[in-house]
């Protein structure tokens, strides 16, 4: 046991995917498991999963794996861990019960081994043992994650802001980080999102005041979309419609089905008779009715969109609404998002995207958090985590600036082990690692080839060739078909142009060439592709099929 | 001359492809022909123009296009009016020479009418007459134009702000926009972009105190990355380079053109031996030099994404070099750019993209200076444009604020005429309009339907089906031969999938079927696309060959 191993193997040096291995001799303790979303470089891409080779080969070390919060990027891709692997999960009450339907649906009955800790609690993994430790986020029962190896505390803030009013009471354990600080904390992993944004982050409750400010004009409905995870601002939505004397209707698949599990669990307190259903929500004329709707991020299937296409059955926008973007835009879906509010403008709604009493607070802190978070807990080394390149930068300038040295400094990327030994902590050899591309059927293993190739197609279409050889004769039987998808070609003259060429160059074929179908393809596919360019410019798939006939 | 009608072709509803028609009677002039650029839902598409239908139609009345400034979205689509009518164009001479070359090059010689007018200026049109305004804006010499219609002026603002401390020092004429109150302004075509930024807009003159905060602390090269057409910004970016020490080099083909192009007008005064050629940019220590680059929108051939990949040739980044963003992003380049932010980071150096002291400001008006542009001009029909519904829609709530009753609010949208008439002003019928779209290689008429493909093609793939008919037997010959690009299909389990429901279903094809080659074609891609679908819920799309051998 000479040395501790911290391994991302997602979520260092970008934002999501969130998965971290810490492994001390024959023990491995995996923290969260989640996914990313894809970029629109990867068309066809559902979701993105982190490589979990590595955990795979080393399976009979998992001691488990334990769950910081239920985010999508820390818990999503679970389902398919647990389909290669059997392996106790360790979370809370509110996180299993949130996460619960879609792991049975995924997993292999019998296979799930759920276990349930309380912050606080302390967990035997071997040699190592963990300590979830309670702070405040965007959903209940978020924890910071403390692993005692045999140089100190390894401690993974998981993602966290300090809101000393939280809406459900549950204070972050500021006093319990400081106690580790006087255990010792060899490494603090660090949320560094939030790094570019000076000051304290607000409170979660100072939403209420945005959202009654709100309220207070609205002529119609009032509609409020965000992240059906997003709990306590749903909580502060019942109250502050409660206030005002609003039915609240709640609209989409996930939001329903949140807002249910946490009702029955408490989590949710729904003030009595404020919830009703959509189909009683006809009986309450616009200005008694409040609805809460998937859909911030501009998701193309979620019931905000939809209803802004007016392709939503369930609910028609109408004139008078009042839309309130409880959300901030994750990068990428800015275009999606404007497309659909300029759409909920168009429909006669007013949709409130910027206020000067804001009606959304980051679940992150902001740099002074992330100092305050430093100050308590006193770590040897300094590992920033859960940000870009921009944000970890950003906070080990931070660091410098409040005394921390270059040498514990580190520079995570996914799949470097940052290596902890007696004396000093250096990067250490990568791991297997990478993205695992699962598409919208639900198969992982979309490769990059296929990305450049999907990529091509989507600028220029594809070409289809089709020759047909006489075998015995040893010739070409009639003329090459070209047929053609997306290829814009409007008068024809670019397919024209590549046939043409084709059949000249094919006379001057050498008959061997001929006979070889591979050769032929390979030679066909040439000439048509620099034909098109030639004519037009552009750069076409082509696909060659060479029948014997 | 019973009326007058105000017909935008583009840049009503939407930010982009600015091209309005004023036309009363005989006489038509179009104010404006620009182009905007595709968003992620146009793959292949290069550059998205008006569609002139309407102006060619009514070739004979057109007095003339005149551009308010040399903006793309308001000059860009003007090589493609001109090479389809022979048309007079009016521009301030800086207009001219920025767009000159372009002109040149993609209009056929010697069909070019180019008039030069100066603020002020009053330009015979027919019955109409057109009056340019001085305004200030991110670019010299902007205008907004007055156009003398029997009713009155019909005030087109185009893109402004009020700046009191020009970087130019050519003020707006605010005078000459409050005597054209008194001759009455019957409506107001205002830009409505910043309407949801509260007060007022910084002069672009605060920008150098942003960037000598920036330069005090730069320990080694600085580059900044800016529109080649922000002229101001560049002439500062010079003058503060100049006054720290620093050696400046234009890198970037636009960049480097438009600075040449200015210089040579005076529109940028370089200090004395301040600008040196790249090459020589090896003899100065990195602290000594500053960096003009293109690139700020993340675009994939622009000089800074290629140094953040490490493939530009002509220029490497190093450690120690700070990047200055001064631009906004526009919707939707937001991944690119922070992608392109993340690997500078990774090459090592600082990238500032927000700062307390700011190093860009909007080249638009906020809410405050799009009232006063109202209290000046006082006109009695207001329609927003220039802006997207959420723009618009706020534009017309703040003017009822300001008293304007609904009657005298217009929402404008593409290809509606506003008509003016002795007594009133209504919303006609539509003419023809919509967006051409213009693919990579310069050929403009990409459809809806080709863009639909190409979507498909992205997510999913296309799958190649090659069937052999000997049409004397009226018989297949062999089997169907299959391929795909693009295609996730990892283990070949879809394509077998499809490839065997294909030749069970080829067995009970009628006879009939199998020699009409459309009909055969057409049931056998049904095939292929439902087994595709059972195998892999996945929906490429299948090109399905019929050869007769």
């Amino acid at each position: 046991m000479s040395e501790v191993r911290i391994i991302p193997l997602g979520g260092a040096g970008e934002i999501g995917k969130n998965c971290t291995v810490i492994e001390q001799g024959d023990d491995l303790v995996v923290i969260d498991c989640g996914l990313s979303f894809p970029n629109e470089e990867m068309p066809g891409v559902d979701v993105v999963l982190p490589d979990f080779t590595y955990i795979l080969q080393n399976l009979h070390k998992v001691r488990g794996v334990f769950l910081t919060h239920a985010h999508e990027d820390h818990v999503g891709a679970l389902p398919y861990l647990l389909r290669q692997a059997s392996v106790p999960v360790y979370a809370t009450e509110f996180t299993h019960a949130l996460i619960r339907s879609k792991l049975e649906e995924m997993t292999p009955v019998g296979s799930l081994q759920l276990e349930t800790f309380k912050p606080g609690d302390v967990i035997d993994a071997g040699s190592l043992s963990v300590e979830p430790i309670r702070v405040t986020h965007s959903i209940p029962e978020s924890c910071s994650v403390a692993v005692r190896t045999q140089f100190g505390v390894v401690l993974m803030t998981s993602d966290f802001k300090f809101d000393f009013t939280p809406v459900d009471g549950k204070l972050a354990n500021i006093t319990r980080l400081g106690e580790l600080a006087k255990e010792g904390v060899v490494v603090l992993l660090s949320d560094s999102t939030n790094i570019d944004r000076p000051g304290w982050s607000a409170s979660e409750r100072e939403v209420a005041a945005g959202l009654r400010a709100a309220f207070a004009e609205a002529p119609g409905r009032i509609i409020l979309t965000t992240f059906a995870s997003q709990i306590h601002r749903i909580q502060q939505f019942f109250e502050v419609s409660a206030e005002f004397g609003r039915k609240v209707v709640a609209v989409g698949r996930r939001m329903e089905q949140n807002i249910e599990v946490c009702a029955r669990l408490g989590y949710v307190r729904i003030p009595k008779g404020t919830q009703i259903k959509l189909e009683d929500a006809r009986y309450y004329p616009p200005e008694q009715l409040s609805v809460l709707m998937t859909g911030s991020q501009g998701e193309p299937m979620s019931a905000l969109v939809q209803a802004s296409k007016e392709s939503y059955g369930r609910l028609r926008i109408q004139e008078g609404d009042t839309i309130l973007y409880s959300a901030r835009p994750i990068p990428g879906n800015e275009a999606a998002i404007w497309r659909t509010v300029n759409r909920l403008f168009r429909l006669g709604a007013r949709v409130i995207y910027e206020s000067p009493v804001p009606i959304h607070v980051s679940g992150h802190g902001h740099a002074e958090e992330l100092k305050l978070m430093i100050n308590l807990t006193r770590p040897f080394y300094l590992a920033p985590v859960h940000g870009e390149p921009r944000h970890t930068w950003q906070y080990r300038e931070m660091a410098r600036a409040m005394g921390y040295p270059e040498h514990r400094l580190f520079a995570m990327e996914d799949g470097v082990p940052l290596v902890i030994t007696e004396n000093e902590a250096h990067l250490g050899e990568p791991v297997p690692c990478g993205r695992i591309l699962v598409d919208n059927g639900g198969n992982p293993g979309v490769t990059e080839d296929l990305l450049r190739d999907r990529s091509n197609l989507a600028q220029y279409g594809v070409v289809t060739v089709t020759l047909v050889v006489d075998p015995e004769a040893g010739d070409l039987v009639g003329e090459p078909i070209l047929s053609h998808k997306g290829l814009h070609d409007p008068d024809g003259t670019v397919l024209q142009a590549a046939s043409q060429a084709l059949c000249l160059e094919l006379k001057q074929f050498r008959k061997e060439d001929v006979m070889d179908p591979d050769t032929l393809r390979h030679a066909a596919s040439d000439v048509v592709r620099r034909a098109i360019f030639r004519q037009g410019q552009i750069r076409p798939l082509v696909v060659t099929t060479v029948v014997e006939a």
